[in-house]
Formats: C-alpha cells, sequence, structure tokens
C-alpha cells in the first residue's frame, strides 16, 4: 500500500493496479450493436511497480474463439503525471465480445487485467471483461432503481381485509400475532390478512424512505400465504383483493413515481393449479405435457415436494400460454390487466432444467422477449440461489438476485461466528471471514458477468426466504453497514420491508413478521427510529449520487475489518469506506485519487487529508460515503 | 511444507491438503450413465492444520442448478494414522454433475475442496470436479497411447516419389534443401516429396520410440504442402500416393500395433475445392449455402485469407455431407475407403463461429456421433488454439490439442528469457514464468473440463505450427525436462516427428524440416541420440506405469525451479520431480507417501530418504521419476 501508515492493518490493496471495469467511464458505448466499434479505456498508475516502464497495452479479444490483440494507445487528454490512460477500439464481431487487457515491458513484463484484477500469468476468459449486443438491449430506469420487496399478507391490511371470509387451507392471525413455527404446514396456513389496497395504503412510507420500484412476492391465488403454490395465473387472489386491487396498486404507485414487479413461478405450479388438475384428470389433456407425469402418476416436483409440481418447458403449449400468447401470463399483467413493469422469476435457476432437460437458456430468453413485448422497458430478474454466472450470457433475465457475489459475501462479513447462519436450508452454516476474502468473492461472481448484467442484478442482504439482517449481526451498527454495502454497491438495491426499521427474524419463515404500524401510520414503540433515518439518508445519498448509481467499481483496499472503494462516474467519484469494526488508520496515496482534496463527506465521516496521504479511520462499525468531482484523469 | 529443510526453495506445497481427482482412486465409475450412482473418496492429511478435527465433509452437487449437500463417511478402509479418507456417494441426476467438496469444523472452519484446490470461501463452479454421463462414452485406448504428428511432406519419400510429376503450384525441393521463409506463398509451395509410403517404411522408427499412434496433417488434395486448403475431401493427394497408400499405411500401421489419426479442416475449404467453386459459379448451387458469399461475391475466410473460405453450418447439406452420410467426409475415411481410427479437427475452436451464429457445439457432437457411427473407438481431437475450457462439456471433441493448459505453461516454464518465443502469430511473446505460477496455469485450465475430457487431450511442447521446442530451450537437457513433462502428465502425450532427435525450428514453417534418414534408416550426424534415447526411456516409463498412464494427478510441490506431483493408480503411484535448473533441496514429509521408501527411480534420480523425509535434489536440470506400490490408504 503507498503511503500506509505503520499502523496500518494487513490487507490487499489495489490502488497503484491499472483499472477498467464496464461503466462509461471506461466504455464508450453501453449497448453496442453487433459489429459496432466500442472504445474502452485503461488506466494505469505511475505508481505500479514499473508502471512507467510500460511499453505497450494490447486488449485482446476473440472473436469467433480465437485470440485477436489490439494495439492500444496513450489516450493524453486523460493521463496525469499520477496515471497513464490506455485506449483502444474493439469491433462487437460476435454477440458477446469478451476482452482483457495485457500490459508488456517493465518489470511486470506480462501483465494481464480481467474484471478479477493483474493476472502475471495466463488464465481463462472466464473473468475477461465481456461487450454484449442483443437486442432489445436491457431498460436504462434499473440503473437508478431501489427496490422495495413486500409479502403482501404481511405489510399492511386494509380496511376491506376484515369483511373478507378466509379460504378452508386458511388460518387466521391476528396482526400482532407471532409467526407460527411449529411446522411447515402451520407457517404457511397462517394467513394475516395483508392486501394490495393495504400497501396502496402505505406508499407514503416508499417515498419518505426513497425507494422507487416495489417487488411483491406472489399475488396469484394458492393455497399457502406465500403463494408460490399458484392454482391460477389468470386472476388476482381475491384475498389480496382481486384484479381491481392489482390495477388500483399499480396506479397509485406510479402515480407516486414507484414502479412494481410482480412474481412468477416458471418453475413449477401449485398441485391444485387448474393445469396440474387437467394433467391429472386426463393424459390426453394438453396440460398433461406440461409436467412430468409418469404413466402411475408420479411426477417430478420442486425439491420433491408434492405440492409442487415442476413444468415441462418442452412443451410448445406452455409456454404459448406462458410467454407467446399476448393474454398469457407473462404479457397480460404487464399489460393493462395489472399494470406490472417487470417480473421477479421464482426459481429462476432450476427453470426449465431436469435430468437430462436443459431449456433454462430457451426460457429465460422468451420470458424477456414477451416480457419486452408487452412493455418494452420491462425489467426481468430471476431468484437465482446459486452460480449464476454461467446463465447470464446477456440474452435472457436482465438480471438475478445476486445471492452468490453479495449477499453471502456480506454475510460472511458481517455474521456474528458465534451464531453462523444458516442459507436456504443448506447443512452447512455460512462462516464468518475477512473482507480480504469477502471482496475477493465479490469480485470473483462479478467480474464473471456483463456489466449490464451485474447492475441489473439485485443485491440484497436478505430476502423472505432468508434471516433478516437484524437477527444476523450482533447491533444495529451492523445492520446500517449492511445498508452501506448495499447502497454504495454496483446493482440494483433491494430491502425486504421492515428491513428499515430493525424488523427481525431467524430464517425466511421466521423474518415474514407484519409490518408493525400504529393508526397514525407507524408504530415509533416498534420502529428503530435511527434504522429507519440510516435508511433513508443512504438512499438519499445514493439518489443524489450518479456515481453511486452508475459508477464502476474500483477497489482500493480490502483488509480484516475495513473495504474502500470507488464508484467513478464521468463528472464524479464517490468513494467509500466501511468498517465492520474499529480498525488502523488506513493511509492511501492521494495523490492517486484527483480532485479528493475536495471530497464531501455525504454519510459518516473519518477521512482527513494528511499530508499527499488520505487517512480513513474507524474506531467503530461505520460507513463513510465522500463524494466529489474529479480534477483531470478523466 | 512439513519437513522441509532450511535451505528449500521458496514455492507452493500442497502435500498436507486434501486430494480428489477424477482418477479411478478417486472415482468409482470413470464413465456413469445418466441416473447412475457414483462414489468419490476426498483424503485429508492429518497433517493439514486442524484435518484431524475435520468434523464434517459434505459433497455439494448441483442437480438442475440448485446446490445441495451430500453428508460424506469416514472410510475406515482407507484411512491411515497419517490421513483419513472421506466417502460419498452421488446421483448423476444431469449429464454433467459438477461437485465439490466442503471440510468443516476444526480450526479450518470452512474449506472447500475443488479442481483448483483448497478455498477458504466461496468461489464460482467452474472448477467444481465433474462426472459426464453423455453416451456413447468416450473409448479406453487413448488413455494409454503416445501420438507422433507427421507432416507428410516431410519426413520420408519412397522411391514411388520420384515418379511423380508435380502440380502448378509446387516448387520442388530437395530434401536437404533448408526450408524457403522469404514470403507466405514460397513457404506453403515448396514441396519436399515426402509421402503416405514414405511414412509406412519407417514404422520400425515409431515403433521403437514406443509412440503407438500416428496423427497425419492433411492428406486432402490442396494447392500448398500443409493441405489446409483442401480442393477435395473425396481423396487422398495423388502427390502422397493416393487412396491406396493411405489404406496400405493404415494396414501397415495396424499392423504395427499403430493406429492412424487424420486431419479434417470443419472450418474452411480451399478456394479451389469443387464446393467453393460450385458455389461461385452459380448462386442456385446448393454449395453456396455452404459458405458466407454475399451477393457481391465477397466471403467469408479463414483469418481474412481469401484461399481459406469459410464454412456455414448452418446448411444441413453441409453437414450430411461432411457427418450425417455414410459416405461423407468424417464417415468415408474412418471405414474400409481410409481405415483411419479417428481424427484431429482443424480450428475446431473457430468450426461453426462467425459473428452472431454459433453452432461449434453442435458441429462437435455431431462430428463425434458421425465418427463413433463409422467405428465404435474413434477418436476425435480439437484442434484449440485459445481457453477451451467452455467448450468442452464431454459430448462433443472427445478432447482438445492442450495448447492454452499444457503448451503455453510449459513453454513459459523453459523458454529462454532474452528470446520469448512467438505463440501462433500473436504480437505479445509468451514470458518465462517461475514453477509456481506454470503449476497454478495448468491446474486452473485443467480443472475447468472434466477428468475423461482432459485425459483424452494432446499434451504437446510444439507441434508444425509452432517452434520446434529444441529451438526454444537453451540446451537439449531442457528438451528432456519438456519431454519428461509431456510423458508424465495426465493427457495423450504427442510429440512431432523429429522432436525426439533435436530438430529444430523457430516458427511453425521452420520447424517443418524433413526429417533426415540416411539409407540405413537414420543420419547419425543429425540425430541427436541422447534425446533420442531419453524420449525412448521416457515412453518407456510410461508405458509400464499405469499411474503414469492413467492415474490421478497430485501437486506437491511448485517452486520456481522445480515440480513435484504424484500420478496414483489403485495399485501404484509415481512421483515425479522435475527441475528446471539446479534448486536447493526440496524434502517432503514422507508419512504422507505411503510406501515411497520402496520407491523404484524409473528416470533420473535425485531422491533419498532422510529420516521421515523424502529428499529431493537436483542439480541442473532434470527429470526424476519414482514409482512404487502403495502400502495402505488405497
Amino acid at each position: 500500500m503507498i503511503g500506509a501508515t505503520p499502523q496500518a492493518p494487513a490487507g490487499d490493496c489495489w490502488i497503484t493496479h491499472p483499472h477498467h471495469d464496464g461503466s462509461p467511464l471506461y466504455v464508450s458505448e453501453a449497448a453496442p450493436l453487433l459489429g459496432a466499434e466500442v472504445t474502452v479505456w485503461l488506466r494505469v498508475p505511475t505508481a505500479l511497480v514499473g508502471g512507467s516502464d510500460v511499453d505497450a497495452v494490447h486488449v485482446r479479444i476473440v472473436p469467433d474463439a480465437e485470440a485477436r490483440f489490439v494495439p492500444a494507445v496513450v489516450d493524453a487528454d486523460r493521463s496525469t503525471p499520477a496515471e497513464t490512460w490506455w485506449r483502444a477500439t474493439l469491433t462487437c464481431h460476435n454477440p458477446v465480445t469478451n476482452y482483457r487487457w495485457i500490459l508488456t515491458g517493465g518489470p511486470t513484463a506480462y501483465a494481464w487485467v480481467n474484471g478479477t484484477g493483474l493476472h502475471l500469468r495466463d488464465v481463462p476468459d472466464s473473468a475477461d471483461f465481456r461487450l454484449v449486443t442483443f437486442e432489445p438491449s436491457a431498460p436504462d430506469w434499473p440503473l437508478d432503481a431501489v427496490v422495495y420487496q413486500v409479502f403482501p399478507d404481511r405489510f399492511a391490511r386494509s380496511a376491506a381485509a376484515d369483511t373478507r371470509a378466509l379460504p378452508d387451507w386458511a388460518r387466521p392471525a391476528g396482526w400482532d400475532d407471532p409467526v407460527d413455527l411449529s411446522s411447515p404446514t402451520a407457517v404457511g396456513r397462517q394467513v394475516y390478512g395483508g392486501d394490495l389496497d393495504g400497501i396502496a395504503d402505505h406508499l407514503d412510507h416508499l417515498v419518505d424512505l426513497g425507494v422507487d420500484v416495489l417487488y411483491l412476492t406472489p399475488f396469484f391465488p394458492a393455497r399457502s400465504n406465500h403463494r408460490y403454490d399458484a392454482t391460477s395465473f389468470d386472476a388476482v387472489d381475491p384475498l389480496l383483493g382481486g384484479d381491481d386491487a392489482l390495477r388500483r396498486l399499480t396506479a397509485a404507485a406510479h402515480a407516486h413515481g414507484i414502479r412494481v414487479l410482480g412474481d412468477f413461478t416458471t418453475n413449477h405450479t401449485g398441485a391444485g393449479h387448474a393445469w396440474f388438475r387437467a394433467a391429472l384428470a386426463d393424459p390426453a389433456a394438453p396440460e398433461r405435457a406440461f409436467y412430468f407425469i409418469e404413466d402411475d402418476g408420479r411426477y417430478a416436483a420442486w425439491l420433491g415436494i408434492p405440492s409442487l409440481p415442476k413444468l415441462d418447458h418442452a412443451s410448445p403449449e406452455l409456454r404459448r400460454r406462458m410467454f407467446h400468447d399476448e393474454h398469457g401470463v407473462v404479457r397480460k399483467w404487464l399489460g393493462p390487466d395489472g399494470g406490472l413493469d417487470g417480473w421477479r422469476v421464482d426459481v429462476a435457476n432450476m427453470t426449465g432444467r431436469y435430468g437430462g432437460q436443459d431449456l433454462n437458456h430457451e426460457v429465460a430468453r422468451e420470458m424477456r422477449v414477451a416480457s419486452v413485448a408487452a412493455r418494452a422497458d420491462a425489467l426481468v430478474v430471476g431468484e437465482h440461489t446459486h452460480d449464476y454466472t454461467t446463465d447470464l450470457p446477456g440474452d435472457g433475465w436482465h438480471g438475478v438476485m445476486n445471492y452468490a457475489g453479495f449477499t453471502r459475501p456480506v454475510w460472511t462479513w458481517l455474521t456474528r461466528p458465534e451464531d453462523p447462519p444458516e442459507f436456504l436450508g443448506q447443512p452447512v452454516r455460512v462462516p464468518r471471514l475477512g473482507g480480504e476474502l469477502v471482496a475477493e468473492t465479490m469480485r470473483d461472481f462479478s467480474a464473471r458477468v456483463a456489466w449490464s448484467v451485474l447492475t441489473r442484478s439485485f443485491t440484497l442482504v436478505g430476502s423472505h426466504d432468508t434471516s433478516r439482517v437484524r437477527s444476523l449481526v450482533a447491533d444495529d451498527r451492523l445492520v446500517v453497514v449492511a445498508a452501506g454495502l448495499l447502497f454504495t454497491m454496483p446493482g440494483i438495491p433491494m430491502l425486504t420491508y421492515g428491513d428499515e426499521i430493525g424488523l427481525t427474524g431467524h430464517s425466511g419463515e421466521d423474518g415474514r413478521r407484519p409490518m408493525p404500524w400504529d393508526a397514525a401510520g407507524r408504530d415509533p414503540a416498534r420502529w428503530d427510529e435511527r434504522l429507519h433515518t440510516a435508511y433513508r439518508s443512504l438512499i438519499g445519498v445514493r439518489r443524489e449520487s450518479v456515481a453511486l448509481r452508475r459508477g464502476g467499481m474500483r477497489w482500493l483496499y480490502a483488509g480484516r475489518d475495513a473495504l474502500v472503494y470507488l464508484r467513478e462516474a464521468p463528472g464524479e467519484t464517490a468513494l467509500v469506506h466501511i468498517a465492520r469494526d474499529a480498525h488502523p488508520p488506513i493511509t492511501l496515496d492521494a495523490r492517486l485519487l484527483p480532485g479528493s482534496a475536495a471530497a464531501l463527506a455525504r454519510f459518516g465521516g473519518g477521512a482527513h487529508r494528511v499530508g499527499d496521504g488520505l487517512r480513513l479511520e474507524a474506531s467503530a462499525p461505520s460507513v463513510g460515503i465522500h463524494t466529489w468531482v474529479p480534477t483531470g484523469g478523466g
């Protein structure tokens, strides 16, 4: 580390490394067409060992899978005494153009730069940068979005909820009753009576918080409170207020500047679904081919759970009803019938995959095509609980729920070691690790998808399927630390209703506690207002900073207890310093951070100029965000 | 490093790491069927920090892309005081079952083991181990094979060669004339007159050397000596002796226990090919669709070279003529017409890829199906000059020419730093690196394909497309070092005719010098008999050692100047110690090498027991191979 003080904690420092990423500062065209020329830039700090002796830089591309080297030239307009910028122009010969830089000359002699950083030996292409030309390109609005996830039964009840009779499977719960965790059956049947009009009644809370997208877990009729066992895709559950309530909610949300996403289970239906009943009743029914049903009546089901029969996407009729038909599931609800702005896709990782069959990529593409046909700027984000990196070439799901590259790394940094959390029922608990490993994990996953995909993936520190963040960590300062990561990293931040007021829960089910409201709209006794203020502030900082929303991602430092990175946009730079605990000061060479003398503390503090250094301090878990307008150096 | 002497060189040591690979010692079934159960084993040395405290081991599999954990149990029959063996049984739910191990408990707490070793954080799946169920499974014989690559114009002339008139494009050269490197045209037209009967006349040389596969670069008629610009796939070039000569050669080779592979350019033809002439002559000709021809007559060509028009595999008729027709190219020459035992596929990485089209995987599958239809144990190996790891799921090419994971790493270790070699015309030269980086590179690529694919890929230290190994390195001891790696690592060793006698050449073209024979069959003045003996010995050691041919690959140590690894088969272990230069002794804890006290030096030496250690010494570039029958511990 250049300029590090003797007390500096051990850690990995990349401030002197060459840097490139897929953001506008480094790539001339975010959504090129096939055949287009795109200019890319690499910054090489002079402080890189031998950086000033680099005598050639090339970009390696791989048109039609054969390596080709494009020479780069020095960009004098961007270069400064502290760093040399190199520029090259690439042609998008294939739909995915993967590329990396190579520096030769100087003491390093041979150094690759790809999405996982600097490599002194040959490495496989999987972490190469990527240009993606698929049309239509992904929507722009998600780059500025903050998403609020709502489990409709638990967010808020409208007055009409009191008038509804419950179906036979449901067990009524009072709003203040505890979640009944006594059995899997009990937990799924407990109905609190939250509904869509209840959400509409509380949009002011979302506006106040600063979120602009509402994601609803399923609203289709089902035989459980989570509704992932849909009995129909043709109607909104009357328990939630029915079709009209959805139209009222989307209209009200739009009037408040809030988009709305639905949740569609392309992987399975409920066993009570009309399609499945038809399939079982008559082997000659067209719906028979929608499922994997053996002659003896056995059928494939999600994780073997009989109430969730798995769909067989080899059926053209299934795909017609889901995707191609303009009145089919996907298009109907994005149209006037529902007013949705996009879909979250349940179990997207497993969809279309079963034994020897793998239609996942086709399903992803068709769902995207259908969604965009219904609404040109629709967003389609897949749930992906595992390594998504090979499932996202860029023409299917716009993004995923980034559990692997964000949620799990954040958990491993912040969780209480004495109580390692469970992740989605897996027997191996999530460990507590130092920041070096956390940063490496984040880089390793994020480097393997195109920037356009990463930035349309949901970052999240929890969901209705996981423990609540407040229950994962030791105190509410660490909830703010988690939120600091959430609202300053690339991706679409998503929080789960109530995270912002400190709702707790030690599992997905336990975390689905009703949002506590009093007659005036909130319940001060049960709202952690310090947290609420922190969330509101962090979201506000993000909304005001183009760098935090749309900037690149440049790691500066990762140590056991601190992470430091830059988000860089053409007109603004943000420096983020996040500490999970007190740590010795970190001093960065401020000469490599042009303009940082004028940095403005946006949130938190602990950054001071000391001579040529920028000194970052933390005496406790904390978030520091500083932004400035760069002077020189691009 | 356990037991390392104070003088031990710095380096990476993995002897105390848990180990698993795809070889028979660790996997119960090399070619399982879909749905099969397969047992896998992991060895965990007790000397691993906390190894004895590991309290649970699971295998993580990912059926239908969702993570699942299979508990492993201790295998008491295999465990010893020095190491614990864990065993688990997996079901091959998908055609590719990727899996990795996780150890929990003990001070390590959370440690994954995949194909690139031990990881203390989450890593993407790309280096997971793999079980592959595609049918028919790959042929078995290549696991024991050693391949000899021959460029037919340059290996040997038969008496009949003197009687043949040369075609118009050819310029005759005397057998002792230098290669004419004055221009690309000149170098391609120079014909020395080697022919297939000439090869048949010298099969005793191959037998004596110990090779059992002859790979012929193209024998189809063309307008160059390399014949990658075929004018027909229907006949053997009369310049090489015609169809009868091929049948004579394959019959003679088979009689000598030698299989023969042909070379097929699926990516392009010559501009003089009958198909291309028909396509140009008549836009309505069926062959028009075989190529990418614009209305204005421009056409796609390999690397833009007009004499090599690129084939368009979107044409069903092209695929019929190449693959499906039993008299088509692939099947005809594997049948009685040619007697071939398989194909090397030219430019396999680019085949079927052009701009927005990517049919590469389909072409690979169809060529494999066609080959196996003609000859059940046919081998199909693709040329791949780049990162092959995503092109080899296991159902297409059986393997590739392993340039990325073997050739380049070997070159980076052994090349003369003052004269870094060119690789396939790339402007960035191949650097010289230490053994740590070399081993990491080899692991990084080899971990990304199934064991069955890796072991059917050609390892090579050069080919007719590259510099000769003798010209890459400083002296002939380093040629033996390269050969030591070639004949002791997983994969099918391939040498290029003449490597074994020290032929030189500073580029692919320059290296295509005629094989020097005298009247008695060899030319002592131009044969390096020390090298020849070393090649013969190394091949002999491999042929005698099931561990070297079919064993796993367990890295023990990689330092700047030395590499040490084990090849382990159920009945035999081989320890390989390769030094590119003198180095301080390396002492390995021999307690972790059961039975090594009885090790037998098969080639070279420099290994001695010192107390509980096995001491490996080298005072110069050298190869040491030691084999033994393990006692206990599997």
